[in-house]
């Protein structure tokens, strides 16, 4: 079943594989008005390329967006917006042998099972390549929501289990370095650890936080469609993701509920909150504070180490995998995070214009 | 917008307040020859019912369900079945209160900044009175599930910070106590924490597990609509969850790929896997063992200290909340978990039959 | 699969058999705050009920509205409404016949086909009363729509070949007489027909009309989602519809473009068009004046002469259909096809409002 | 909002103006398995091209298409299939007068009103080029539909009111002619009729007619979802068709239940209908005879005498339109109504397979 459409109102559909002619996306139901071009999307997906990374894949893509179809004179029409990236350095070579085993950790059993034959060309369909059309898409979801003074920002919390410190938070840091922590020091451990992973021929998983700012209260629909329930599925819709958390998550289990709840207070004549332990969420509804989630990757399946599986003729082997494969997965997906979130909470902001009689008969006044 | 609908085939529709005259749900594209009738759908009700509990509300309702369509001569038509549940035991009176101000950790505010005012009474729709409605629906999913061979079983994994030992685990004895915990110990623990909370006019948070056993390989969607994703979505959108893993969740985030790989190794002439850190799910499709999730759930809001916040004429004022409220929302909200999985597990199942086209040449031949 | 959901925005799920315990539906995604008691939807109930009709069935119900959620002091809430209808004179004694064999012109066999078996009780949920729920969820998309300026308009235009005359057109005469034609002198000739009809044991079919006044240029979505797609779908949805036109419809192919082409002029500094051959739409999108569509209903299946047809032991009989069935499907219907307009307009009206970036940001500002 | 996605199961989403770079479709949803190249689409493709036609737009176009994903080593993978057709004759000097005002029968008023402005090269996505990723994403339904035994055969049955006689019916002449009609004599009789048109820089309208063979019994969900208001939805959504019909249409309108009912008859161990005015369809499900379907199209809006219309200044103007126009649309429409029928019932045909418990049993066991 289609699987490769997400949301109700902006609207996006991702297409191919790692190792096909290209990768793609149609974003459908974006507004009328926004001034569009292809070096605002360029700059997104800049931040998903492996660069001159040392804990990055080898392989290395231009990963150049074309936009095809819904800008005229530098503006977007109201109508799809078809965007592709060429794929230009696929090695099937690299890959041919892992036709006839399954990779631990990946996708190659599940998709056999599902479809009967695979892609197996670099993961196909499953690759983290699929992850261009949601950049992509996010980038312009980006630039919307900073129209309506909406901030999405993503970065790398921890990697194993070395965190940032909010006291050396600094933004600019994580867009320069190469785990996209925003702390200078964090940054520098987290490297002495990934090279030691590397040398141990294993791969890392991390953390990555998310902050939504200035997003109006009130974003969100009843029961099924929370705002939170919608983020939990776009987050945990990405690869490698493990666990998903808004607010304080995992730790607002073991909390009383004296020190879990916020106070509402008055902040002049604006209704604030004294904390955010509920990361901005109340109901599935936005409550004008910022709204903070957390993704938890697992560490790169691909490993040098010698592992045991089994091939499509049903014996148990050995495998090494090769292959140009990141140690760890983290700093690439921060922009992934970002956009899926982004995606997600401009829908929702156009979802809520329906809301309100008073307010849809002042629209059409 | 429509946010009270979940599903794409096995199609699920609830509606109802706390404190109207009914909740209820619609479970459209049941398949057709099930056998059912209103004591299979009262038997997952009664595990959600506050029943003599001394940590649940003291709000008695029988919560009867009655069905109203979509079953003829004992077994489901195809036909969308509709479930009611009537309130009878509503006292307004206890909340009328409420209706000026904004109850620290509810939708109060949320709501009335979404759609300019809100049915006060009890939390309305954000009551945990939604589920009902999800649970009936649940129960026709597991029961059909059972048909195909696949069981969908939660529990309380943790109460606070006392956690269940697996080698204590009895399923019996969570589906007896008053905390949910299979493991005799742990709720005799629990049931001390919980009384001290009560006692100091605090409540508590915890964790609810789920595990569905006998799911084939193959369930799940590509990209969007994967298992993890779909269920992260069912899991966050019940009320009070700030949390969800899969597997070994957030732990894999610390662990290095060598151990967090799952090995594939042949058992007969069947591939498994000889570790199970995934939860089951590779690539966002099942892959044939056991899918584990967890919920984590904040503490109930409604504690009964005094506590700051503002009213709707914007003022700062200390409340201190009257009524009937359950100190700990995870023993009623286990059945909540398992009918979400199910009535998600069944759908993905019922949407992988038309992923080959031998399977569906012969599912018409 | 599920079939009985319908609109994006505000969307409607119907459920109920014929001879079930009710009938009902539920109305999610209506915009909190707007007036409404079940008088309103009573009012277009009460349009659907075969009343005194000596063309209509002689099945009695009562046809009473009640209102089970989402409505609080007097107002909607934004949360899902639902509705519901007791069936209180099912009589299936009348039916227990027909649950051996296929009755010509109905869905027995169809139904059997798909699901193995049937609720055969008064055709179960393929039988007209499904239109209750309809009925009901249109009548609070009318009173929503005359709020935003927008009023639907349904009657019989044809019955048989006699036609109504647009010189003695008056919707009054249409709401007062048996057979819902604007036109006194038609709705003789009608009678005199449908007497005819009834005397040979036979039935008749004919034409409703349908005219949106008052809709805005620019609602309906490009390509899939275009209002003459949606309201095609929307018409041909209710039973026994067999085709279905916008504008000119079936003549439009036998005319030439600069016939058929409606010019553009200014109206003060309005544009208007000088003719309306196009029926209000315009590449999918009203363009501001009336929309116009007619519903082509087939004779009522169920006549009283011998028919052939085969058992479900697959044997060729003759039968004689008995039981209290309308001569006509016509009069009814005109407030289905007017319920189904309204409802698809409305959603499609919501749905424009994301169209233009410098309208979000005034909604938003 | 989205309206460029289609289908529920089988699920395409269209992109693409007539000036722009490329036009295209993402086909997602489409089972594994199915051996497809691009020689396969072409096909259909072919007969949706002006070709040598003298009745036909002068505007040459390749209309080679690219599959970009979605198959490996010849076999669809279940993943989506993303095609794009590029423009290479777009002459956007043709068009840049129509910028500043609206041509009647046109949808650049309707655009203008919804977006703001609007792609006025050639009509931008409002063009029937937009029709190239229906009819791409057609073949690929016809081919699996043929794998199922299922055929979709369309053909011209009108062309003003010149009408096929069945006595003639050859459809292989249909697929030679400039008309697209499977009668030698009144293909002649329509060339005749076409000249005259365009000596008179007039344009004609016609009805395409589409026949569904092999179909089984059962498909179609009820209420919403049935199997003509899908079609009827699939048909009008289609530019320039204004009604719809199944089986006898509007015909049974003026007839009497005794002549329009179909009766039932066992041919050896099936159930047949001795006759089919109903055209195969019986409560919105299949009934097992062949679905007949037509498509009423409005004549070219396109025509080269002077018309009066207004331009965005809020003139009175009158303009006479330049560019390369088909005299008449249904020709080249033909296959457009095949591949949007096909579409439909191949996604209901996969969507009915859920429709009973003992037949999932069965898949799954």
């Amino acid at each position: 079943m289609a699987g490769s459409t997400y949301g109700n109102i902006f609207k996006i559909t991702t297409w191919g594989e790692s190792h096909g002619d290209a990768i793609g996306v149609v974003v459908d139901g974006c507004p009328a008005g926004l001034e569009l071009n292809e070096g605002d999307v360029q700059k997104l997906l800049d931040r998903r390329k492996p660069g001159s990374s040392q804990f990055a894949t080898q392989r290395k893509e231009s990963d150049s967006v074309e936009i095809l179809s819904g800008i005229f004179e530098g503006r977007t029409t109201g109508t799809p917006i078809s965007m592709l990236v060429k794929n230009t350095s696929q090695r099937s070579s690299d890959y041919s042998e892992i036709a006839s085993y399954y990779r631990p950790g990946h996708a190659d059993y599940t998709y056999d099972q599902k479809y009967g034959f695979r892609d197996y060309r670099g993961g196909g369909r499953s690759s983290g390549r699929e992850t261009i059309g949601r950049v992509a898409a996010g980038a312009i979801a980006e630039k919307l929501l900073l129209e309506l003074g909406v901030t999405v920002t993503a970065y790398t919390e921890a990697i194993g289990d070395i965190r940032i410190s909010m006291e050396n938070f600094d933004i600019e840091e994580a867009r320069r370095n190469q785990t996209g922590m925003p702390d200078k020091t964090a940054n520098e451990k987290a490297e002495e650890y990934l090279k030691a992973c590397m040398e141990k021929l294993d791969s890392a998983g991390g953390i990555v936080s998310c902050v939504v700012k200035g997003l109006p209260a009130g974003i969100g629909e009843p029961v099924f469609e929370k705002l939170d329930a919608n983020l939990g599925k776009a987050v945990m819709s990405i690869g490698a993701v493990k666990a998903f958390e808004i607010g304080d998550g995992c730790a607002a289990a073991y909390a009383n509920g004296s020190a879990n709840n916020d106070s509402f207070r008055m902040n002049g004549s604006q209704t604030v909150k004294a904390t955010n332990h509920a990361g901005g969420i109340l109901g599935g509804i936005s409550d004008g504070s910022d709204v903070i989630l957390r993704a938890y990757f697992k560490p790169t399946p691909s490993i040098f180490q010698p592992q045991e599986t089994v091939n499509r003729s049903g014996e148990n082997i050995t495998v090494q995998i090769k292959g140009r494969h990141d140690p760890i997965i983290v700093p690439r997906a921060v922009v992934v995070v970002e956009a899926m979130t982004a995606i997600t909470v401009l829908d929702l902001l156009l979802q809520n214009m329906t809301s309100r009689v008073d307010k849809i008969k002042g629209f059409y006044s």
